[in-house]
């Protein structure tokens, strides 16, 4: 596609649909793509992105749809994306809280996309950064991204946001299995969903002491435990006021501006990386590696030394 | 280090100390490490790896144990890689499943390993297949790889695996969520662990459904799922069983050549990557970008322009 001025206004505008297409073409690495993200560049760096993250099960859907509700009604334009690790046989059928969020995607300001996990190890927080690239410079003042599990991607996903927010539920397990998956170290703010079911207290309690063992951050930002119920909205409000506080925090301490040249730095090696490997598998060395793998598995030949003489 | 031939043939021979010195060189890509992982590719190829996989709190660490102990009374070699992402500050400390983990260690021909998935993402699924080349090279006939969490670097390890065991509990959320997690993509076989809680049969039956929905994989392959209480250590020759009847269907369909096929493609698009990288990335390359960074930062110049600049 043809990036005219036109097109980029629309998006810069707000345009949903100019949006959607954006982020397809960049999504999709189609023609087009690196112009998207050169000419939009300049209008990035405004929108403020708060990750939302934590075992499947929290109600984080719910979390997302509850503060987009409110930060509508304060008047902000607000972005969501979604990293759904859809099987290919569930087709997003059985996804019923993407279809719940459908309601709030309707209202002004608000555009809601839903990523894919499949096939993209590596590329996907890519993605996810350009993705929020294309609504920062749409005008979007808040850009959230959920993303489900609590893997090592899924961490990564959540460091390209300025504020994270880990959400457990009294059922998540105990606090000692929410650090091993990592959580501990990603969050910003700790959010006990669910917070009516049983054990929340005892949870709660039990973060609250380990986030006391924990060293001091580099920027010496005290972790805080909120509880929430999402589908009775109770507590979003809070919820909203430690993000801000969290956001006034990173601005004072100029850990923000650290915090995104250090993203800026990542994505600068990842561009890098997939050129260098664009130009170096060429048709020959693609063939010289389908004539040579059978001899590699077979142990005649050994990868290492493979590789060295292709190079 | 210099690699000479007694320190391999310890390696070959089943050394507990050179294989884990062996790892350690290989993982912490200190000199040597190349010239190991080349001399050792021959002897590898044997070893029968078992991916264990699943959410926080699943129980895999202990079916992990059972299933080692069992393997070891039928007289095999055994070796173990537990990918651990712990946090700076646990320091292991709370790591109980470890420690139970020692006892199965002191076993003859076992070998345990940890591995930590900080700060190498990426780079993690590497290490694995590398240490799991040392492991096949030292004469181990099963290795088995557990992996704490859902995530995409997660689900990659898994599938290094010859046959990926995903390992559920009554409470691990419906299998709605297990799916969303991506774990149905990667289920050779589903265990469900602590089998004697309650829920346990109607979790075992919405997964047996969702099988019946899904299409039938590549090499028709039919997913099972089995019951297991592995404190207990029930059900874990049934287990094994189901094992070797995975390991005979891919040896008898070629599925498994094509399988390792797989990875070793991986392996090598890894390998040059890393080189590319390495030759790139030359001080005055760096330089550059430290120069240049904060003129990206403040939109004076866009990274993709920048990135053109320096290629």
């Amino acid at each position: 596609m043809k990036i005219d001025d036109n097109f980029l206004e629309r998006v810069f505008s707000g345009d949903k649909r100019a949006i959607a297409r954006a982020i397809s073409i960049v999504e999709d690495e189609t023609e087009g793509r690196d112009e998207i993200l050169r000419r939009i560049y300049s209008r990035t760096g405004n929108a403020y992105k708060i990750g939302i993250t934590g075992p499947p099960g929290a109600g984080k859907s719910t979390l997302t749809n509850a503060l987009v509700k409110l930060l509508v009604s304060k008047g902000y334009k607000v972005g969501v994306i979604a990293i759904d690790p859809t099987s290919p046989f569930t087709g997003g059928a059985l996804l019923g809280d993407r279809i719940r969020m459908n309601d709030i995607g309707m209202l002004d300001g608000v555009y809601i996309r839903s990523m894919a996990t499949r096939g993209s190890l590596g590329g996907l927080s890519m993605n996810v950064v350009e993705a929020c690239d294309v609504l920062d410079a749409s005008g979007k003042d808040f850009i959230l991204i959920e993303t489900v599990g609590v893997g090592q991607s899924e961490l990564d996903i959540a460091k390209t946001a300025d504020t994270t927010i880990v959400v457990l539920v009294p059922e998540s397990g105990d606090a000692i299995q929410a650090m091993k998956a990592g959580l501990m170290e990603i969050a910003d703010i700790f959010v006990l969903n669910k917070s009516d079911r049983e054990g929340a207290d005892g949870v709660a309690a039990t973060l609250k002491n380990i986030i006391h063992l924990k060293p001091p951050t580099e920027d010496n930002w005290i972790i805080n435990v909120l509880k929430t119920i999402g589908s009775q909205n109770k507590g979003i409000e809070e919820l909203l006021a430690e993000v801000d506080k969290h956001k006034a925090h990173l601005e004072e301490s100029g850990y923000l501006k650290k915090k995104r040249i250090a993203n800026l730095t990542k994505k600068i090696y990842e561009l890098v990386h997939n050129k260098l490997n664009f130009t170096f598998w060429d048709s020959a060395k693609k063939r010289s590696l389908d004539e040579n793998l059978n001899e590699i598995y077979e142990k005649r030949k050994d990868p290492y030394s493979y590789v060295e003489s292709i190079m």
